[in-house]
């Protein structure tokens, strides 16, 4: 049975876990805990050298980490990773700019606010990130202009991957208000058949 | 035909230079000067909504951004990128792992160093970025113990896209003494036909 290292909090670990359920795929859910640094011992770093969830145990032990890559292997060959290849790139396209210009910053600020606190000395970087939210925040309003879903005009892993941490951005104290289509495009993921929601273990 | 929206100095923009010109693809190369702000006038953030090079423009008029994405388009149905699931799975593992815990770190601290210079409150940041950088230099030096190239065997957009800011991580003030298995792989991806350096606009 897959095996999937997991930290219930984590919208990372929560990608997988949402996409494994939609596609019916029976898994083995182990917690780590990340804050006492259980993903950062020896034993953890053998399976994932960045020390970070999730990381997915597939049949043959390999071990696969980085929740997109994970969401791209789980997808293939399924409605929600498209075959056409300009289609796909885009479902990459917004998948490399989560990982790069969103989570970094809705996420990480969501970490500190939300559970581990925010140390005086991290105060003006937590303003940084906490901008640099509310400008990715902007650039999805944007995107989403006339669209229903970020890529392939249907529902793909893109989606998942941002919806992850887009929907617990206010307990990070983002305010959703300005952004009326973002709004609107975390409810029709979430009405989706089969979407599970964060805290569901 | 093709147009590449770039910044010469750019990692993310020399990725996409590197594998047009390893596939033999003709394009036309727009000096994009980011520094100045280029990337953010109203008309370049209708072609990349996050003002970022590299953007490439497709023979359609579609602009397509987010570099390692790129790298994947091009190099769909090429040996550049594995149809295998798994083996595809782990190249856009590294490239996530690339943009994620790479690139913020050993590219912007090569950008501040090298480029825009290190203002005084910039400098803790800085080294706490630095030591991230060495860091994500020790996961690579780990992961290449028995392995000629990132992923799948063989050399792929992967070894692109990490080659890509390693490759001049010394302008930052990064050692790669410490890592001689990097080093080795750097010379393999170097000398391989065809493979341009950065500096060829």
């Amino acid at each position: 049975m897959l095996r999937l290292y997991d930290y219930l909090a984590s919208g990372n670990g929560y990608k997988v876990r949402v996409i494994l359920r939609l596609l019916g795929m029976p898994f083995e859910r182990v917690e780590v805990d990340i804050v006492r640094g259980e993903s950062r011992t020896a034993e953890f770093l053998a399976k994932n050298p960045e020390g970070r969830i999730p990381v997915l145990r597939l049949e043959d032990g390999t071990h696969l980490f980085e929740s997109n890559a994970i969401l791209c292997y789980l997808a293939e060959g399924t409605a929600y990773l498209p075959q056409e290849r300009l289609a796909r790139a885009q479902v990459l396209q917004w998948m490399f700019w989560e990982q790069y210009s969103h989570e970094p910053n809705v996420a990480t600020v969501r970490h500190w606010v939300a559970h581990l606190g925010v140390p005086e000395e991290k105060r003006a970087l937590l303003e940084q990130k906490r901008a640099l939210g509310v400008r990715a925040l902007s650039v999805m309003e944007r995107h989403l202009e006339g669209r229903a879903f970020f890529a392939a005009e249907r529902f793909t892993v893109a989606d998942i991957a941002l919806y992850a941490y887009t929907h617990v951005a206010p307990e990070g104290g983002f305010d959703l208000a300005p952004f009326p289509r973002v709004r609107a495009w975390l409810d029709r993921v979430k009405d989706r058949p089969g979407f599970t929601p964060i805290t569901q273990a």
